[in-house]
């Protein structure tokens, strides 16, 4: 644990600078707009450690890193994030040096990262021998314009003397990925033109042999300063603006860079988004800065009215909610079809592609609460569209029907480790769980029996094709998977895939019934195929233990030394950051609920004692060293009553990253396991649940909170919900009269305005 | 099964030359002196697809190429073989243009690869329009003469016009690596000069961040011919001689090129290796082309006297058996104490580094029967002096002991996937059967109780860490591991895996008894730590079904989908060619013998039903997608008086590489398998055992054979065993008199000369 920000309900401020933790304070002080993003590292030079990174949603490239003994099946690319064509860079020279806080001394620093909307804001004051200036700078990615990256500056000479200012604001393709093997690059310059104000750069991502669309991203900087613009020295892959001019004592002078980026995701030619770019260019310089900033705290205003949980009595839990909420909606608010959640959003490079299960595990039930269903309709037609890639990596592993990839762009699986492209089949279960998941929330069956169904068939085939039939144990048996707890790889028998592969094949047969026949002869379902899912949902092993009470996590688990979590060396926690893989796949510590996870999916098709007995030798084997681990663990503790867990639980995944708990927030921060803290709250200490098409509420409060509040939308009402330790309060704030369940007594809810 | 070579007793020869096979003739055609070697890539342009691939013993580089999510313990770098600077190519222009056998018609082509004497050989006939000209080239590196490199031609007009000839002879190290991701080269050029008739380059790897050695390497060429020279246009990494003529008609000219190749592995400083190199120039220059070939003819008679196998009534596994051997030995003769044999040796660059288990495994048997014991002994040294790189490796997975590395050129683990280097630690073991078999065969205790005894400790150490204890089967369990069928990845308890970890517990137990005490002491080895290495290999876990009377490969295997391979749709062998990596873990098929090489290695240990059962359980299973499979199934074979399978591994394993049976020989020759045909004779059809000491032979001749013929070295004698289907014929050539077990019948052998 490490904490660099202040304790503040709406702010990530802190007041000192550590150059230890410059990575650290990067990840935390990210920003973005779905659209694009960019970690908190500074504005002008800094010869320290440091990771620039700003990323564009949707660009990215497929990388040819074959190493050790290929084999068929692999996939052929690695896809990766790549860092942008830097436009952030400015060098800002004082009496002709630099600005760098590696090397100046300075003071009063301040770094202040203001949720509610979404401003990035420095000071501190430069001390030299040869003058003393105060610096405040700020910044935002809009996400009332998407194109619109804006940077502010002011500098006060506190000195006797006049200082001279420089500054050489650039947009430069000169970059780098984080994780280069031979310092390759991905952006070649296509153009550059600029004038003593203003330059644009136009690069686009080098050729590559896979196939994949090429990008071209275009960007235009403009400045708005009263100081002078003189001719500036460019290079090769940069354009570069120079303003100069004289800081009298005790005055100040503003510096702004406005920067719009196009990219050829938009437009079809480069002559549109010349033309666009300039055209947006044109409207940002008609309004100031003040303008351009109050569009912004608008639009953050109405996502917060819509989404905030307050919390009463504890400040370091709320900013713990808020900050996660924050990151989340800047990574992801459903505004681009195309677009999905990356587990790093804008903050790192760290896991490569952009999508992962985690969107339909752990993002889907937030923004179906949180946000229009049409938000997450969007995320189950991105699946939708990647249906002929998934039937592709089916086809890769010489199998039939569909299977969505781990990691991807574009539906295609892009990542490279066997034992997770392969093996960690189980997110096919949890893509056709979402859809499941959408309609029994909406209870809209529409997507479930067209295009929803389309993407069931494709699974349900993969997962008959995958099983096979042991003769020796008379039953259909799944080997070779790697299960939600990826401290394990290759195992036999995974519960958790085998219970899913199974709900799926009856899951689907079920929508069958109710899909139009014009449908199933489409997809060339016959009655055959159905019984032949029948007989393996209905023949499928599920590892269990009689003795222990309890569902296996798969095939050998038990003969391993399962010596609990709390009896290890404190000292080697975390494990993956003390042991190695090889000592890590050989212990039981289980890295994120297993079993649990598909106990968490069917909660109320168990009973209290297999809830419990599972919870109670699961838990004790889990080291929660994925982000998405405490949050699924909070929700089955308050569901068994267990409130001191549940609130220990909730307590690692809402300041996860705040408190830098895995120690490896300075790669990134963990975008879609900061649903954790809002599904622990809601899920968990309020009990939230759909069941037979009406909302049911169980809440308990923390015994150190007084209370909390959050939104919730169903099914086209806005319900507010006020627990305490007094009482629970649901009023209805929009839409018709519904009746729901508190603690098993039906309350029938009516807007207030009529009452 | 593609066979591109006549069938010859002592050549590889082809009259024919097809452009698509050009990779297989490549590899086929590969020579080597085990200081250096290469490809058959023709010597003068081809711009067709061709792989020049020249390498140089003992020079590598360590490789950065990290993709997929790094973990605690992973290798730092990726250790590969990488090309030479390339001393062999010419271009030969006849009247200014380029021969290129891509494009030009020609005819009387022969290629021949002369495997008595090491020499490749070529002719041909130009055939264009403007003139005929008649070429034969000759080739070797000198097994007399490490450092030399000779290239002889020869130019015949056979048209009624004269014809221009330009030859340019290169040194250039503008080389890539075929598995290159980003083209990245590895030679940096530090010196060059020349002179009209000769030329110097001398290059150095480019540095690396590992601190693995870097190396240089200086090549000095020199030319006899009666061209004319001239000077050349030199490119800024190549020096290169250029030399013209004029070819009257039905006259003849000849060009010779010789290469003396030095490297930073043989002189401590660059002045010393200018030194040895224009020394070592000086003598080669002093004789003629015929006097360095009768050298090289001499050398290698004297290897074949020593170790040539003769088979009477079947040409084809005649030239199989000298064709392994001769490869063999090109790529290892024991002369450098600190080389080791690489699985593609000289021939490719596939697998990377330069020493596996194959060596202990399936070379060490041989070389102790083929060559002087000190050559064993070499190779046994070789893993000592890694032991602190083995140390190194357990401690990267945070276990005690030593664990020698799965692929390595320094004793640190240089593979990069975790399937094989922390789980397939089976070659631990074997590395300590290696030990034990020198002692056998031998009876030398030396090593075993001094040398030896430190790397038992380190290897009992090992294993002694990596087991764990399961309370719930009561015993002592491996999990985690990759069996030598490494069709299956990360199973638990391998019993090929328990059984070799069992018993170097015990081995090692009781060599300790012999050691001095010094020793013991010295290793720090109490008697409570032996107390535990005998309670471990006690309660060892090895895995066994009563009712099918095998031992079980690993824990779930007979769960599997356990159809036949004949059951299998031939069209879909070999299955890595066919299938996925994921249907291949899942599935039973077997890649290599896996309890069959733990029955192989203590086959005498074994009751015949034992043998028989899970023979008869495993080989049907069996894909024998490895080249190192066949042979150890052919011994087991024999052993059980199934001489027609036996005969038929024979067959897969003589030819492998000339029949190009696993399809993939364009990539390289299976160097380590190739001591498979070897010992599928001896230890195979002779049945040739040491037991208590003394030799045993038990023969048959397979039905198709006449007879055959070979030598053994065994404790300071040679014998000459010579079998047909009359009887077996066994004399001693050298050596004490000596009594021998033939049949179970004790046979006492004395010198013929003595009689």
């Amino acid at each position: 644990m490490q904490r660099i920000f202040e304790i503040d309900p709406w702010k990530v401020i802190t007041h000192t600078f550590d150059q230890k933790s410059k990575r650290l304070q990067e990840s935390m002080t990210s920003i973005g707009n779905e659209y694009m993003g960019m970690r908190g590292m500074f504005e002008e030079q800094y010869s320290g450690d440091t990771h620039k990174g700003i990323y564009l949603g949707g660009v990215w490239f497929p990388d040819k890193t074959r190493v050790g003994w290929w084999k068929n099946g692999y996939p052929e690319y690695f896809g990766k994030v790549i860092n942008a064509v830097d436009f952030v860079s400015l060098d800002i020279k004082l009496n002709g040096q630099s600005i760098d806080l590696a090397k100046d001394k300075f003071s009063d620093f301040e770094l202040c990262l203001d949720m509610k909307t979404g401003i990035l804001s420095r000071k501190f004051v430069i001390q030299r021998a040869d003058c003393q200036v105060a610096v405040t700078a700020q910044r935002f990615v809009s996400i009332a314009q998407k194109q619109l990256y804006a940077n502010h500056l002011e500098f006060k000479n506190l000195s006797a003397q006049p200082v001279s200012l420089e500054i050489d604001s650039k947009i430069d393709a000169d970059v780098f990925n984080e994780d280069a093997n031979y310092d390759e690059q991905f952006w070649l310059v296509q153009a550059k033109r600029s004038d003593l104000t203003s330059g644009v750069l136009v690069a686009k991502t080098k050729p590559n042999n896979f196939g994949t669309p090429e990008f071209t991203t275009e960007m235009q900087m403009s400045h708005q300063t009263s100081l002078q613009a003189v001719p500036a020295v460019e290079s090769e892959k940069a354009v570069v603006n120079r303003f100069i001019g004289k800081l009298m004592p005790q005055t100040d002078k503003a510096f702004e860079k406005r920067v719009i980026v196009t990219t050829s995701r938009d437009y079809a030619t480069s002559m549109a988004m010349d033309q666009a770019t300039q055209q947006l260019t044109d409207q940002i310089l008609q309004k100031s800065f003040v303008e351009l900033k109050a569009a912004q705290e608008t639009a953050w205003a109405k996502r917060w009215e819509m989404s905030d949980v307050a919390i009463q009595g504890d400040v370091a839990a709320q900013q713990g909610i808020r900050f996660n909420l924050f990151q989340l909606f800047s990574t992801y608010y459903g505004e681009d079809a195309r677009l999905n959640i990356g587990p790093k959003g804008f903050t790192g490079e760290k896991y490569g592609g952009a999508t992962y299960w985690d969107t339909e595990a752990f993002a889907v039930p937030l923004y179906l609460a949180l946000a229009d269903p049409q938000v997450t309709h969007n995320l189950l037609e991105y699946r939708y569209k990647q249906l002929p890639g998934a039937y592709h990596n089916a086809q890769q592993q010489g199998l039939k029907g569909a299977l969505f990839p781990m990691v991807t762009f574009n539906g295609i699986e892009c990542h490279n480790e066997w034992e997770i492209t392969f093996e960690e089949i189980h997110r096919n279960g949890t893509i056709a769980y979402a859809i499941f998941n959408y309609t029994r929330y909406t209870g809209d069956h529409e997507y479930e029996t067209h295009e929803g169904f389309n993407v069931l068939t494709g699974i349900a085939r993969f997962w008959a094709d995958r099983v096979h039939y042991s003769k020796r144990k008379q039953c259909y048996m799944i080997h070779g998977v790697t299960g939600p707890n990826e401290y394990e790889n290759n195992v036999n028998n995974n519960w958790y895939t085998n219970l899913l592969a199974k709900w799926v094949l009856n899951y689907t047969n079920q929508v069958a019934q109710r899909v139009d026949p014009t449908k199933l002869k489409e997809l060339n379902l016959t009655d055959q195929e159905r019984r032949k899912w029948h007989e393996i949902a209905d023949n499928m092993y599920l590892p269990a233990d009689k003795e222990l009470g309890i569902f296996v996590q798969n095939d050998d688990y038990l003969d391993k030394d399962l010596t609990l979590v709390k009896d290890l060396p404190q000292d080697q926690l975390p494990l993956n950051q003390h042991w190695s893989w090889d000592r890590i796949l050989r212990s039981p510590y289980i890295k994120q609920a297993d079993v649990l996870q598909g106990i968490y999916y069917f909660i109320d098709d168990f009973t209290q004692e297999q809830k419990e007995r599972n919870f109670d030798f699961y838990e004790p084997l889990t080291v929660h060293e994925s982000s998405l681990s405490p949050s699924i663990h909070a929700i089955l503790a308050a569901d068994l009553h267990k409130e001191a867990k549940a609130v220990e639980m909730y307590q690692r995944t809402a300041r996860l990253d705040l408190d830098n708990y895995n120690n490896d927030t300075k790669d990134g921060l963990h975008i879609t396991s900061m649903t954790g803290s809002w599904l622990a709250i809601v899920q968990g200490f309020a009990g939230m649940r759909v069941r037979q098409g009406k909302l049911h509420f169980d809440p308990f409060t923390p015994k150190n909170w007084d209370g909390y509040r959050f939104h919730v939308n169903f099914r086209g009402r806005l319900l507010k919900v006020t627990v305490n330790k007094q009482a629970t309060k649901i009023e209805l704030l929009k839409g018709e009269p519904i009746t729901i369940e508190l603690h098993d007594r039906q309350v029938a809810l009516t807007l207030k305005e009529a009452k």
